[in-house]
């Protein structure tokens, strides 16, 4: 039965959406959850049929957002840094964390360690594309200075990523450029350009518009860029909410319409948003570590815990160790 | 009179729609239009009223998309390459261009040349926000590679822009980053950060939802970037409309709901057009040149012309060269 370490204590809603997410993933898959955080807290929210399938590992200090990623190195008791430790000493398969985004980073790189070969794991994350699927994007975070090959390694895992856990079996991989043509890029992405085009998957390059319509399966980007794209997303979509909204409000007809509308927009609220996708895996260490919102509720945890099955269940980190040093050796 | 000369066969669609919106422009605000491209090409689609505000520059080629910006250096019969030159020998006060971007970038770089103390011009447009107004962004596309000084000339140049173009008296101006704290960003932003703190009007780092959220006037980053978060924009509002269409086509209430709720939809899609903004100014160049998009139509060949028309009679170019002196003079 796979086995999952939850840092229940580090989403910004404390404890209960956490635990909540845990419980509805176990309704419908059976794992082992670790709840690490400070037990007392968490215990009633677990129905007691359920309690078999929890365990838990107590820890009394939380890493805020005020503190510095490598702050978490000095804390042993904090709620992440224990979960950290526990896929350290592989006593789980995975972790969940909605905690100090950084720190959990730091900590899976540095206590847990990097797969053979990776240079620098990364962020990916999942956005909705309108061919009612999804694009995986990476680095989202955690690399701001990348080298080309960086962005080759990124590319890799991404490919990895798409074909072992996401099930496609021929993913189309782009880099993320300003224009589609071979020429454009700045210096990096240029000299990265040269390198993907080893990866059969790829495609070329990709421009931000093609996120979204289901062109491309996985884009490659520095983590810079991978941040401001998808804060930018967020920016857009909310703008057109608000400016409907607006809008509506100063029409009968309008508002009438916005009604008989409501489903259209509950589902489409649903499909973009990152609930549904629950968490971004960091690729390229020596476990499987999803990152979640800190904002998480219930159903976002319900889908890292997902996320996190089924990338236990794959054999993405044995892939992306025999693609790395495939690649090592050619060069 | 304010002179302006238009590339009349630059556009994706030939010289129809650019023409009809110069006329368009004319009915509103009379300056001089020298339309250059094949008269004979142009000519039936002036109102005789209008001719009097008309005069023609003869040019028989036009540089395509397929062309590299540096051909058009080479290739002097080119419509560009004369619009340019009517620039650069100051027989107009500005330049509006729906041709090759690259092409009339470059050309108005080397011929018409930079303002004193500038080091690369930049591409600005504006995009729209929940404020009901707007946010300018640059570069979006002129500077790949950028150095920390470059970023630090652009939001001297932003700054001039909202103030002496769009009236803004106290401009806001953000660093778009991968977070809003002082030490986010990569290294290239964080060194200008620091550049960027000397002007008054700047606010910090911002992320990438903040440009629609009205909470800044300017926006600044390289053209790498810019020209990514554009395109990425366009996705998402793109991705979101098709969305919208898929689910109301399921429904015989949301289709009558979408049908009550035109006019809000069509407010909306009028709000984020490019058409209302019309093009984007390269600043940085010794005169006014604004670029338009290639697939422009007549209301945004209008409101190009507009832009040309407050530029040129705007203190701008003089702004920038006393704001740039002024900050080398203190280094």
């Amino acid at each position: 039965m796979i086995r999952i370490a939850v840092d229940a204590m580090g989403g910004d809603f404390g404890p209960e959406p956490i635990v909540t997410g845990v419980i509805e993933a176990l309704k419908e898959y059976k794992f082992h959850a670790v709840l690490v955080g400070d037990s007392n807290a968490i215990k009633h929210y677990i129905p007691k049929q359920f309690l078999t399938y929890v365990s838990f590992c107590e820890s009394s200090e939380v890493i805020s957002m005020e503190d510095g990623a490598t702050d978490a190195f000095k804390r042993k008791e904090c709620s992440i840094y224990k979960a950290t430790e526990l896929l350290r000493s592989k006593e789980v398969d995975a972790i969940v964390s909605a905690g100090h985004s950084g720190a959990t980073m730091s900590l899976a790189t540095l206590r847990v360690g990097r797969i053979d070969g990776v240079l620098r794991p990364a962020i990916a994350t999942l956005m909705p594309n309108t061919n009612d699927s999804s694009t995986l994007v990476l680095d989202v975070g955690a690399n701001v200075d990348c080298k080309a090959e960086h962005l080759f390694q990124f590319a890799i895992m991404g490919e990895a990523y798409a074909k072992e856990v996401l099930n496609r079996k021929h993913p189309k991989l782009g880099l993320l450029s300003n224009g589609e043509e071979k020429s454009k890029g700045n210096e990096v992405s240029k000299e990265a350009f040269a390198m993907v085009s080893k990866l059969p998957s790829f495609k070329g390059n990709i421009e931000g518009n093609h996120i979204f319509d289901g062109s491309i399966d996985v884009v490659v980007c520095d983590g810079f860029i991978g941040n401001i794209l998808l804060k930018t997303s967020e920016g857009v979509a909310d703008a057109i909410g608000k400016i409907i909204k607006k809008h509506v409000k100063k029409s009968p007809f309008a508002m009438a319409g916005s009604v008989l509308m409501n489903k259209v927009f509950k589902l489409l609220k649903k499909q973009v948003s990152y609930d549904e996708y629950g968490g971004a895996p960091l690729l390229g260490v020596n476990g499987c570590v999803i990152i979640s919102h800190g904002k998480s509720n219930t159903k976002a945890i319900k889908n890292a815990i997902f996320q996190a099955i089924n990338f236990a269940n794959s054999n993405i980190n044995n892939t992306i160790k025999i693609e790395i040093s495939k690649y090592k050796t050619n060069e």
